[in-house]
């Protein structure tokens, strides 16, 4: 079996949030298709793990928050890598409540955004699949294009993280046995000297320690003493 | 509610096929996602209405080739918008069977397939959604770029037959009410004679009776006599 098959498949990103106690919650997610039109219901698919499944579980009612092409890289890091069990990953964005569901919205930084209610679940062992009814739906931006896993992986450079269901094993990636990686601790991405960032600043063969002290990590923008160095 | 937002979700485009009584059955689908990572499941949804419905629920096993962007137009045509139940699809198309399941697979056609076997089902009015494992998968062309949806849309000028979860009512369409608009009863795409066909041989303002007798589909590649004048 040949699970590259897999990463041929297409989706796009989202910041999925719900609210528990009046606290927001959130994390990203590639997973969420149309199930019906009319009435219009949608599926996601989330980890057991996640923290925001944790809450989710219980609330019933979730957000979703389209992201665009022009997404701003903090996003991925805030959402994407950190739990909101150790931290608040709201704290440094403008969220809108869902007049539906007083679930958080992010409408600011993506171009439109879902309430939706959990109408039924299906366990799939690390995962559960919900399905959910489309309360309200609004449209911030209808000229950005949305953003797809492929554009974030090839042209923002991201990866999945490990929660991700379409997360690949390190084993199965091509990394060159002589070549020293840095991986970002706070978005995942990693520096690898044998083929530099992509920019002039650093060249293929650029030393992570060679690069300048206010150089930072081209997906989330944190500085050189996030990264760390994979052995 | 704006529902324009639904269609800013990202998806690909696949056929489902299944088989019984050694008939291949199949459409083509947009809402395909990973499930779990391990093992690999996938989930789908399938309208009720379609034929591969009627056949996938009684088998419980289905087949998915993902499709590239250098997708032949004529995939389209037969598997996006004509009913099993008056022809058949696969007549002009080479097949291969799948060894874990017997389903159809069209790896000639699409840049990859998988072998999928049922594990849960949930239903969801007009769809149900599939959760399936994944039981084989091979990259038939690991170069290839998957087709998006919004591709199909922008690149190739498609639309979505009436059994897609992203249907949209013809009401919901921007029309110019002037406008005298032919639409392939093959594939579905609508040449406008204020738009023309995007070449030089139909300029925009060109009407259908105005083009030449050996025009056609740009999308699926039907004949003039394919056409229908709209209403």
């Amino acid at each position: 079996m040949d699970k590259n098959v897999l990463h041929k498949i297409s989706y796009g990103l989202y910041i999925l949030t719900t609210t528990e106690d009046n606290k927001p919650f959130g994390c990203i997610i590639n997973t969420v298709f149309q199930v019906t039109a009319s009435p219009a219901k949608i599926a996601i698919s989330l980890s057991k793990d996640n923290f925001t499944y944790e809450k989710l579980s219980k609330t019933g009612v979730f957000g979703v928050t389209i992201l665009a092409e022009s997404v701003d890289p903090s996003v991925f890091a805030a959402f994407g890598y950190k739990s909101g069990r150790e931290e608040d990953k709201f704290a440094s964005f403008e969220i809108s409540k869902g007049t539906q569901t007083g679930v958080p919205l992010l409408p600011k930084y993506g171009l439109g955004t879902m309430e939706c209610k959990v109408v039924s679940q299906q366990d799939a062992g690390s995962h559960t699949v919900f399905i959910a009814d489309v309360l309200d739906a609004t449209l911030s931006d209808k000229d950005a294009d949305e953003i797809t896993y492929k554009y974030y992986h090839q042209v923002m450079k991201g990866k999945a993280p490990k929660n991700a269901p379409t997360y690949q094993e390190e084993s199965d990636t091509d990394v060159a046995t002589d070549d020293v990686v840095h991986e970002c601790l706070a978005c995942g991405w990693e520096y690898s000297q044998n083929k530099g960032d992509g920019t002039e600043t650093a060249p293929p063969g650029t030393a992570f320690d060679d690069l300048p002290d206010d150089w930072t990590c081209p997906v989330c923008g944190s500085p050189k003493s996030a990264f760390q160095k994979k052995e």
